[in-house]
C-alpha cells in the first residue's frame, strides 16, 4: 500500500543555482545535502506541508541522473511514495503487472530503501518506492 | 507562501485506461472526474495521503495538454502548490523573477483559482499556484 507521496525529485544541472531557486519558489531554504555515491547524485531536500522537494545532479556522466539530463533536460524525475513494506509492495506491484525493476530495495538518500517501477506502465511516470530504514 | 503540494499532474493519452493503472498503483480508484472547458482537459482526481494525483486527457487538439503529448509523450506535466492568497503569491513570486503566466487567476478544475509559473525559470518544472475558491 502507497502510504503517501514521501517526495518528488527534480534532475537539474547545477544543485547550488537550483537550490537559490527553489528556496525563492517555496520561501524555505533546503535542510538537508547529501552525496549518494551508489547512485551518483549530489542531492538536496526541501520540505513542503508533507512532502519533500528532492533536487538531484549527477557526479558521474554515466549516471541514470545524467543520461536523463542529456535525453531530457532539466524537470521532474520521479515520484517516491511512502510504504510500510517495501518487499510486500514489491511483490503486490509486480504481481499486478508493473515492471518492478530492483529485485532487491536498495540504500537510497534520505536513509531509505528504495525501488523504482518503470516509467512504461505507469504512463509516463518513474515511480519510486521508499521505506524509512529503522535501526534497532 | 506555498503552504503545501496540492496535486500532481500527470497528462495521459486515455484517461480510462490510466485509470484502471493508478487504481491499482495507489490501491484506490479515482474518487472524480471533471471535465475543464477552459483547459480542454478531462481529468481524474485520487487521493494519496495529503496530496492528490491529477490525470489529465486533452479533449482538444490544440490545447497545451495535447501539445505536451505530442512533444514529450505522457508523463509528469505539473507540480500544483496549495497557496492562501493567489494575487499575493503571484506578486511574490513575480517580484522574485519568476515568469507567472497569467495576469490574473483563471478558474482551473477542482474548484481552484490557478496560475501558472514558466519551467523555464523553475528547472524545466511547469509549477501551478491554486487557491480553492470559497464561496459566501
Amino acid at each position: 500500500m502507497m502510504n503517501k507521496i514521501e517526495h518528488i525529485g527534480i534532475a537539474v544541472h547545477n544543485l547550488d543555482q537550483a537550490c537559490d531557486i527553489y528556496e525563492k519558489l517555496l520561501g524555505v531554504g533546503s535542510y538537508k545535502t547529501e552525496e549518494v555515491g551508489s547512485e551518483c547524485v549530489t542531492t538536496a531536500f526541501f520540505k513542503t506541508g508533507d512532502n519533500k522537494i528532492e533536487l538531484l545532479q549527477a557526479t558521474d556522466e554515466d549516471s541514470a541522473i545524467a543520461k536523463f539530463l542529456a535525453k531530457k533536460g532539466e524537470g521532474i524525475h520521479h515520484i517516491a511514495f511512502e510504504v510500510t513494506d517495501i518487499y510486500a509492495e514489491m511483490k503486490r506491484l509486480s504481481d499486478e503487472g508493473f515492471q518492478v525493476l530492483n529485485e532487491k530495495p536498495k540504500k537510497g538518500a534520505d536513509n531509505k530503501l528504495v525501488c523504482f517501477v518503470h516509467p512504461k506502465g505507469t504512463n509516463g511516470v518513474l515511480i519510486e518506492l521508499c521505506q524509512e530504514i529503522k535501526l534497532l
